[in-house]
């Protein structure tokens, strides 16, 4: 089947290139002619414009987008009086649902079909393949079939739900790795809420580690300062452990409760820079985990993990800075203290 | 190679099966004859009392104690005045971390070894293998070497960290799926760490499918209440979707980033029952949790997800109710709201 | 100075009989003919309909409006058009601030002015003076300055902050209770942030004394249950108090750090019904709780604490017992762990 | 009365002051000999040793140790021997309440009576007047009421809780200001948990003026960057607010919900410095917020707000740096992302 992809970045080449070993037929675009020389030579056909890409495809042309959301709109803009009625536009980038909703129906008017695809997978997607999350039109979904079942990783990359075995269920498209989740906005709507879950497991590992890479603290410590700002640890002797984190996660890989795709990561991670010193902890957020709490909010729903884990990532960037100062200073107001300087914290960064 | 076993309860039924399996020798003792009866079908020796078990082991006799951890004291009370010095005793249910430290120096005033073994891997362990974090003697842990091993999932249940591989490095224990973590409560610590990780990914999952459960809110509102107590929903367009979680769940267990053991579960619940209705929601918690949060408040370490994650679980078994009233009663106070009936909450169980 | 009122719900006629008390004209309306027949008997002018008020009134108007944040654009679609180039508009009830920027601007266009003004103090305003917090364009505040200044409790309402009279600064109309804030938008904006900082402290106060209230839970336990789903209380005589609620929130009222009005309402609520029988804990919200976080989120800054506080109240009207069910599904399927039955919880309303 | 005091830190000063300006005799000791020169030219009697105090005082003996908690055995060590039976001892520190338990009976066993009393009021305590929350016997509280009606606020310097003046109570020690709260350990309890309070309210505060100060968000964000790792500001007309906080939280301070007097500190602290350019954000924190959460996890109560102020704290001292690193790491692992300069945070100290 052949397709057409704007934006070849980490995510649009990963899918470009799972594409072609599937035998399909890519169009390509991307403002970097160094991406598209690397697919060229890999049997993707190149289009140095969007003129030129509609020109190259068969109609109805089915054409995806694979951009940062804030581009998407700029992006069509220039796209759509290109294209014919019966098109297809997918958006498998991290556009919000809501943007979907409106665009689908603006596509709608001028005859051309929308499916928003969240694609989850990252860099290893290429050969774990992607997890498809689809918003829109049944028979649209139905479509693209070829196209989703080759970027999907297939059921046998994990063991069947042991209840779809006894009831001997036919494999559904969810279990290839695929799905269509309702209507325009459906699979970015599941999409957002995944990456919600995704901070708040991330955040759970990386608490529990950081309690862990403290459990020395009772060694540290020799001369806890015994003054009124500052309570002594008052058991030292339960702190004396040098915890090696590297092992620990590994060891968590298999067998625990905890195993999962984002634990084999911070294995890895952790055996390459056991300090994490390559980092600086300025955590980014790209839009997803604000979403989903709006919607949560709306919902009137209790989002309590997910919230700290987002809330986290602001405060690792210093967004609340002005607000500890604000501590501080009502601390001087009522009682007279004064801050202590930040140097004498021991868990800095070695 | 021999080993004596107290309590055969899921866990430790599983454990020592999974050990006969790989053909070691296993006494086994409980207070409930018919889990004893079953082991014995399948191979081990079973011991009438405490008395029985260590006549019948050979020097230096091991003793894995799985129990509850608040029954670990009254047995260690009966089983050590049978020991010899030499015995080594194995503490692999969940105790604290600090009963591991004292217990250790108690046994080892009188000549007996200790080791403490958090152990993970639920009802599944015995096929899956269990993943164990073991603290005590490095002597001692080589001597059980082989129980390890056969309890363990072994390194090829799952894929090996890339960089192990790149630096051509041998298998290690951890990639075994065993780790001597440290000193004596090392075991316990991880473990303990180990089941705060699990409550804040096991929350993460609920609350963001819990928000997707929601996400019909526009449907149902049609007449939201225009009052001074309730804010109306202002874009019902926008919550229109009625999510498929069983589909949800199981299309991310392939190829997403969130994918785990814990989403495998999930989906499997979810697949069998898509309301929960055989649930009440009285989420128990059995004591980790609490531990871990104990742990980083001495080390002054934030703990924001994990803390929710527990709290969610309090809350859930109406710990905070005399809260939620009192917030009411200040409504009232101040503003003279009267509380609205709960039964106009669209979203309680179906 | 002449001023309309629209709603004479709580807030409205407290508006009312504080303007009266101080000399000024109220033309008053509602749909509930008792609201307005207390207040003619105390010198409010009532008006049958919309238009009977604009006739009675002499130019420009000035018409307060008092509603539910739901009901005020359709009491504008009938007011707007009975009014006169000039004529001003003040919503004083809890606007969102958006609809502030938009309805300024709608009403910009027909020759009519507006302030937003968020205003608190609840039924006790009429005695207190309420405070004030203002949106829109300066000389139309200026023109309504008399209003304002009735309205608010007065600089001797509390002591001045001392670096004002060190400093010599004039009282400013802050002091008085009264500020504006900004441009359209402003005053309900700091309104909205106002009630999510009362959110919090509401549940730092619920949840200490809620604390306080389990601090017996060392006599109630005594026979905890030593099994694998609870931990036992390791501690129990450390929880032997009976504490005294009322007269704790009483003794803080003076001379702590903690000293509010929250608190005045919190002790004298625990005086009149110590166990709060009288209430469920199903907490209401009114929506700012909601704008303030979605606010926050869009700034980029952490809270939390503004949003745990606005989360406990949407769970303790069981918007996360799917959640909650979803946890316990997830024990079972690993554990085998059953739901114990809530009934034995110790802590539930007596 | 005759009290002994020792330590004439900020507290211990004042506490003195307060005494003698109501005519008590006062033998004070501290290790600053200035401490004990300024007070010794108000009317206190100085000792230069805690043997010389105990020579200069009538039996039996009151004397109040105004210590850091850190500090309260080792005093005791020395002054206990030089006691008689019969002497009684007050901690007006923050000792942990279990500390008391202890103290309360090994002083028992040797004939001496001992309070504990949570002292509230900081600075300003002096002309206040302290907030004490006692635990101990009775008749040692009613030995020593002179004392604590003396330091107390007394029942004028708040207007009386209403149902008070309807059931025509009489005035209690708690109107007074302070409280005998029960047994040993009850006054510091009771205590911890008013500070566990005030992280809560202080943390409520400091957020919602940081959403505040960054209402002028879409003002800055002019070119938002438009790339897959940043969402931009969808709406930047609705943050377009300069908000002048000193006179918002000025303004509060009449007439609001929110008005305590916390929130006249952070006015002074606002008008004296409003962009809290003295303070460096590294907030303190000095048990009592900590051993708050240890209590209610042990309670199994509930505490999302508590926590996340406490926790706000620990983060604010660098203590999740790791935790953010390791977030970073694993992003970088599934994604490809690379952290993003911190320097390009707009909200950064000015």
């Amino acid at each position: 089947m052949q397709i057409g992809m704007i934006g070849l970045g980490r995510m649009g080449s990963g899918l470009v290139r799972r594409l072609l070993r599937n035998g399909h037929d890519c169009v390509i675009h991307d403002t970097q002619d160094l991406a598209m020389a690397n697919l060229k030579a890999e049997g993707a056909n190149t289009a140095k414009s969007l003129q030129d890409m509609v020109l190259q495809m068969s109609l109805p042309r089915a054409i995806w987008l694979m951009l940062p959301a804030g581009r998407v709109d700029e992006v069509l803009a220039t796209l759509v009086p290109l294209l014919t009625m019966g098109d297809i536009i997918i958006d498998g980038g991290n556009s919000y649902y809501r943007d979907d909703i409106r665009r689908s129906a603006e596509l709608h008017a001028k005859g051309l079909h929308y499916l928003d695809v969240g694609t989850s997978g990252g860099v290893a997607g290429l050969e774990r393949g992607y997890c498809l999350m689809i918003g829109g039109k049944a028979n649209i979904v139905e479509h693209m079939r070829p196209i989703f079942s080759a970027l999907a990783p297939g059921v046998a990359t994990a063991a069947r739900t042991p209840d779809r075995v006894l009831q001997m269920l036919a494999v559904s498209d969810a279990e290839q790795g695929f799905l269509h989740c309702g209507d325009h906005g459906a699979g970015h709507f599941v999409k957002m809420i995944h990456n919600g879950i995704e901070y708040g497991m991330m955040a759970a590992y990386s608490e529990g580690l950081n309690i862990l890479r403290h459990a020395n603290i009772g060694k540290l410590e020799v001369k806890p300062e015994h003054d009124a700002e500052t309570t002594p640890l008052r058991n030292p002797e339960f702190y004396q452990y040098d915890m090696n984190l590297p092992d620990i996660a590994e060891v968590w890989r298999r067998g625990s409760v905890i195993n999962s795709w984002l634990l084999d990561l911070t294995a890895s991670a952790l055996l390459k820079d056991p300090d994490l010193n390559a980092y600086g902890g300025q955590v980014s957020d790209s839009g997803e985990g604000r979403w989903t709490l709006l919607a949560g909010i709306e919902e009137a729903v209790p989002m309590n993990v997910l919230s700290a884990a987002l809330f986290e990532r602001f405060a690792s960037r210093g967004r609340g800075d002005f607000s500890n100062r604000l501590l501080s200073a009502m601390r001087s107001e009522f009682g007279g203290h004064l801050e202590k300087p930040s140097a004498s914290a021991p868990e800095s960064k070695k």
